[in-house]
């Protein structure tokens, strides 16, 4: 047996096309609808914000998209990443399970999130766009797009949410060094920042709804999302594209591949892949979306439809939700605090292609920092959440005494989460769990919405 | 011309042996000296402190020493490292010149100190040491041998420079998550630290003087240093012998060499192989060493015998100095405050065959902007004074219409380092320079010693 632990591809096997999974989705999908008609939206509908390209890559019905060669140029600063065999951490937990994971925290930004911004960019540039105006949380996303920005000769200008903006001003300052500008959300640039002045901590519903008025209002300024849509999750399968090259230099298939989940762009662009790789090759894997337990979308949530963002401004989305005015709780996975998800995803987990699986906070830094001491790598607290889902899986190989290949996807490094570490290290992190009346009560705040099934 | 940037070596390619320039060395050596008798330091003063693998490859005269599998084990959690082409930053820079980078910056700690955290590891824990204890400023050094620690089964305690464990609460957390146990120093754990007391905010020569206390008095425990001595720059040769085979696939070799000197042990890594192909390939190449203009060791020290530390208690070694009790100004780089070089990097400087430059830190952040935004990866302080270095070079292609190749090292990324980021774009980065008085001053301070030429 070789003693590799890493798998390398060259840049030359960077993926040409990104894979499609929308034709081959299983089950019924329903389109999104305009929030004042309750028709589906069409395609005039997301003009002011999106290009064409980006907004025919939504409802492609093609089974695979070509990568412009500009956007496979950008990747090459950090593409392909790497995939390795965790001998150490199959050590560690004493487990048969071959263990592998592929990493995405050799990007710039330190995530996964670049794979969407650079495709973004590029076709906003390409549509004459002078600049993109976006919303982010704890950071991940904002950075990207500041760094995509200045790859394509666009400004950038980014909604940080108030209190991540306090909290985190280091990646606030990596935004700022790829020349975007970041405003502390709530602003009194919009009418929303205006109308929400009393929000002082703000909120990712606030900034969205501040990016949006922003980028509507000029014919040169467009928007950009990091997660939920159709082609966001698109550009992540070369994620999943190459761990399929990497797995067969490794010279066995996973049994089961395991993501975190936020909005689903990250575990789409691990598992989109190889589930058509399933339906074309009659093979069969399990996939295992972990979630927090402190905002239990998939595991709790409801399937209807529901809006995309706090305020009720964006399309309404056939997905699972607690409900768009749902709060989650501040568990240190920022990038996991949403209360829907990909519609894609919801559809997949519906239709029992995809497992769901609830994980609290304190289980998932265990887990990180069991695999740090192995693996060296401190993940973000986002990929500890899948971590901790993979140990599961690890420790059922061990109760079995079978084997199984167990590949999970290390969305990111954690550099700009050591305080959350640092609270775990002193016993102060808590497991916020969410009662059955606290649940149905989120429910019960949903909008009236066409009936789904 | 190949679109390639990156050029990535397979596992197999990690180094077999490291280079071992001491043989090569121009010019007399001169021996470190017991800084009570004035006698060259043997074997038996060492031993308290290093095991004797390390102290025998202290001054070994063998040209190379083979790496132990364990360790080229441990390499392959990061290593082969990456080497780019830099196109999009000479398109920035309108350079004629081939610019390439080494990047360390993809170790689990982020910088090249695990090249030799993870060997001291290894031929400490095969002399039966059960513990060891060191020092940080900033804390790449300490993070990196908490890791080390972590993957070869010992125990780590570091003490952490005060004022470093206030303000950079991120990578204590990091070094505690390796498992490693932190100390703010001074400390009352020690004689040395009690003695300290008043100096609340500790310094470096403080935090070695616990750490060597602390590792003197228990058989079982040893002290790690992270640079200057000549077992730690051996260590770190896997970074220039993989870059001299990256450059071969680039099919160029460069014209000049350029890297960053805190203690010397990352520029040693990358220039010692280059230096020893040039002996024994009858071929040229300058080399360039980027010193903060802050801490002028190279350009401004004086050649001659000194203490590593700055209470005196090491042995006294020859080399170009400030002054042992010289206290650099709280440059951003903190890597780079060291009143000494490394001896085997000052005999070369002295020689002729190193170049030296000093770096005032305001261009050198000036570079890693300028880098971020056209290659993404966001340098270390300490890195972005090797940029600054390699641009002037850059500059000087342009100006003679002649093209030239440089390699410049990139020793780290500045993701614990974004607060001097935010200064330096609000305009408030200072650059410390030293008048000639103060220079003579501090070396007016030198201790008396044997006369050295």
């Amino acid at each position: 047996m070789s003693d590799q632990v890493k798998y390398v591809l060259g840049e030359s096997e960077i993926p040409t096309h990104w894979v499609n999974l929308l034709p081959d989705l299983p089950g019924q999908s329903f389109p999104p609808l305009h929030p004042g008609t309750g028709q589906p939206v069409g395609p005039d509908d997301l003009a002011p914000l999106f290009p064409l390209e980006l907004i025919m890559q939504e409802v492609s019905s093609e089974p695979e998209i070509e990568i412009p060669e500009e956007v496979r140029d950008a990747y090459r600063l950090w593409r392909p990443s790497p995939l390795y065999r965790a001998r150490r951490l199959e050590r560690l937990l004493d487990t048969p399970a071959h263990i592998y994971y592929k990493y995405e925290g050799v990007s710039p930004a330190g995530s996964h999130k670049p794979n969407s911004a650079v495709a973004q960019a590029y076709y906003n540039r390409a549509a004459g766009i002078r600049k993109l105006v976006t919303e982010t949380g704890a950071g991940q996303w904002g950075s990207a797009l500041s760094l995509a920005c200045q790859l394509f000769g666009l400004e950038c200008e980014v909604f940080m949410v108030g209190i991540s903006y306090d909290q985190k001003p280091y990646r606030r300052a990596m935004i700022e060094t790829w020349g975007g500008v970041v405003h502390r959300s709530p602003t009194d640039l919009t009418e929303a920042g205006r109308s929400q002045s009393a929000h002082s901590h703000g909120s990712l519903g606030i900034a969205i709804s501040e990016a949006v008025e922003v980028a509507a209002r000029s014919a040169d300024t467009n928007y950009a999302l990091g997660s939920v849509l159709n082609h966001v999750c698109l550009h992540q399968t070369v994620i999943g594209q190459e761990a399929i090259k990497q797995m067969e230099m490794a010279g066995e298939m996973p049994d089961v591949v395991v993501g975190c989940v936020g909005g689903g762009s990250n575990f789409a662009g691990l598992t989109y892949p190889f589930i058509r790789r399933d339906l074309r090759e009659q093979t069969s894997t399990r996939y295992v979306a972990a979630e927090p337990s402190a905002c239990p979308t998939l595991t709790r949530g409801e399937y209807r439809y529901d809006f995309g963002d706090t305020v009720g401004m964006t399309p309404l989305m056939p997905m699972y939700t607690l409900g768009h005015d749902f709060v989650p709780p501040p568990v240190h996975a920022g990038g996991l605090r949403y209360h829907g998800d990909a519609p894609s995803l919801c559809q997949l987990v519906r239709e029992g292609v995809v497992e769901a699986s609830a994980i609290p906070q304190t289980q998932a830094f265990d887990a990180a920092v069991r695999f740090a001491r192995a693996e060296g790598i401190v993940p973000a607290p986002e990929a500890a959440h899948a971590l901790r889902a993979g140990f599961i899986e690890a420790e059922r190989a061990k109760q079995s005494g079978q084997g199984r290949v167990i590949l999970i996807g290390l969305s990111g490094h954690g550099h700009f989460d050591m305080s959350a570490y640092d609270a775990y290290h002193a016993g102060e992190l808590e497991d916020l769990e969410f009662s059955e009346a606290e649940v149905r009560d989120a429910l019960a705040r949903l909008p009236s919405a066409p009936a789904i099934s």
